[in-house]
């Protein structure tokens, strides 16, 4: 995992032979999509703050009934700032201000809804396996200094603001969460939204320090469209998705972390399989870079104590419910992906495809309830 | 749609540059895979009767307690052999002799357990909405020529066999099925099972012919590994992936008929998603070539009547429980792909990336009867 291919489907626009090129795209990824023009002040920013931008457009066919329900999304993929053994709340503010630099930007790109990765506050230490100061980067979803932060944004910029923290619930026994506050661009807190399923693999060792949420599937109706969050590890499960969507998201988001060895071959096939079964746009978003932790820690696959898990390899993107998707982001640097879409789109590929009507729900939903019972028997033909 | 470009897995390893090539391969597509080493009477068969050949081998790590599971998998993409306006007979026994043929030569190359294209014995008519001559394709399940058929190859070669068909069943009124035969290595139907969910897309107007299926989600226990048979269009449907997962498939075949325009972007992605998210091997078969109607069609496209509905694509692939998968086929010629796996790699990936023990199903279970009754309220936030 040396982290030095940038991009695959950078690589690919340059090395395929331009007479194929349009055609192994449409197989690979889909439509191709519009780049989306950015003001040159964006442009310049991002370069000189040392992030890369980008930009597409997700198209839908005009209707008659309804206007184009444009909205501009935005996903930022960041490092963590400062060492991670810096006294936590510099290693906060030192984030916090480098999220601002960024989403500055993004409503410089008149952005509408934008999404942080997982934990953005802090390294992902969970591989440590001890508490502090780790647990002292959870915070407040409602009061939070974090929350209060992006509530500023959110109303100087008129932003719809997804920002998945550490949480501390204070009022059910100090109980951590992994969990999305979600920001109104009015600068009210619509309201919070918890990880549906904790990995226990490699150096994931997040069940230490939460449980399952314990919020269901809600979906927030903000000013610019219907939106979920689905955090990190929830993308191995299309019923999580699933239940997002039937609860009426338009646009899921996924923010997460995650490496390369493990992940980076599912990485461009879940959440892009999520937004085509879902009818639906996904916005999967990774951390980005190597974080360095001051005691060793072993990662249970036989190898020696170490003191990173591995480079979370950034190629944010986003899926339409078409099946087209953008490029990803670097694999290697900060960034900041801007989508434009119809979000008639997803109305629009349900009517063709029907996987809602065609879905059957009433079956699943009995077998899944007999598949759980202790009593179940698998439906085994034998000769 | 041209059909010009043959396959973009070859074409990725012919221009990508060698240095990055393993590296962009393992983030497409996974882990690389062996290549399988096949009998040159093998070889030298296929390339006299004109159709591609194709091996890979999934590996898995030694157990202490269990022996590697090894079984060679044998997946068939052929086109029609005579002009749709032959008789119904001798197209059927056209067919019969060229997958006769092939799997001659699967069996040279030792297959344990073969699958055919959907509605294997037959043009893909539905698209004309047409009754004669297309349901005289219809045959019995248990007693028609195609599994009679089927059952003398299975005996001759000792292999289990997954035969498509367009099913007639007499004992329920005539019904017309599109269903898949078991067929035991012994020679004996092992069973049948159903398409579960009907396309209402495009030129696929399958639910003029056959409804839903009702036979659920059935497992066949063969000599060599637990089956099951998801067709076409259920591959959209993640939840019915999920459960013949849950109730023990390690292989699951996805016989299917598609075309380009429609479907091709989502081809590579919806069978790898199911065997990632399911910890299985998965198997997408796709018909190859274009099949032309006397009497000229319309496709609620606003286009003109014409005679063909596009291109089958090929392109069928294997995937892994780890998330690699071999190259496709060709996408414009016939060809057998055999993929080597050891079945343990199903339980190890389970027990890595423990996706069913984190599923959370009863929680799902609720949902979904919630979600489908028709006072659902969806759980939507408000500011």
């Amino acid at each position: 995992m040396s982290g030095q291919l940038v991009c695959v489907e950078g690589l690919l626009g340059k090395h395929v032979p331009a007479e194929d090129l349009s055609e192994v795209w449409r197989i690979l990824y889909g439509k191709e999509l519009r780049k989306l023009d950015l003001p040159s002040s964006a442009v310049n920013a991002a370069s000189q703050e040392n992030f890369e931008i980008k930009g597409c457009v997700f198209e839908a066919a005009l209707e008659q009934l309804r206007r184009p329900r444009t909205v501009r999304v935005g996903l930022i993929q960041n490092k963590i700032q400062l060492p991670t053994t810096s006294p936590v709340a510099e290693q906060v503010n030192a984030l916090h201000r480098r999220i601002a630099e960024i989403v500055d930007v993004a409503a410089m790109c008149d952005v509408n809804i934008i999404c942080f990765q997982e934990a953005w506050t802090m390294p992902f230490a969970f591989c440590t396996r001890e508490r502090l100061p780790w647990t002292e980067f959870a915070e407040s979803a409602e009061n939070g200094a974090t929350t209060k932060f992006c509530q500023e944004l959110a109303k100087k910029h008129n932003m719809v603001i997804a920002s998945p923290i550490l949480e501390r619930d204070e009022s059910h026994g100090d109980t951590l969460w992994n969990t999305a506050v979600v920001i109104s661009n009015t600068g009210a807190v619509l309201g919070k939204t918890r990880k549906n399923h904790i990995p226990r693999v490699g150096d994931f060792n997040e069940s230490t320090y939460y449980m399952e949420g314990n919020t269901g599937h809600r979906v927030f109706q903000t000013a610019f469209g219907r939106i979920a969050v689905n955090i990190c590890y929830g993308r191995h499960h299309p019923l999580n998705w699933l239940m997002y969507s039937i609860n009426g998201a338009e646009i899921i988001f996924n923010p997460s972390a995650t490496i390369g060895e493990l992940s980076e071959s599912l990485w461009p096939i879940e959440a892009r399989n999520a937004a085509i079964a879902n009818h639906c746009f996904t916005c999967a978003i990774n951390r980005v870079g190597t974080e360095h932790f001051e005691n060793e820690f072993t990662s249970g696959d036989g190898k020696k104590a170490h003191h990173d898990f591995g480079h979370f390899y950034g190629s944010s993107y986003v899926s339409a419910p078409d099946g087209s998707r953008t490029p990803g982001l670097s694999r290697v640097s900060e960034g900041l992906l801007i989508a434009e879409m119809d979000l008639n789109l997803c109305r629009q590929t349900c009517d063709k495809w029907n996987f809602k009507m065609t879905g059957r729900y009433e079956m699943y939903a009995e077998e899944l309830a007999r598949a759980v019972r202790p009593d179940f028997q698998a439906d085994i033909v034998r000769e």
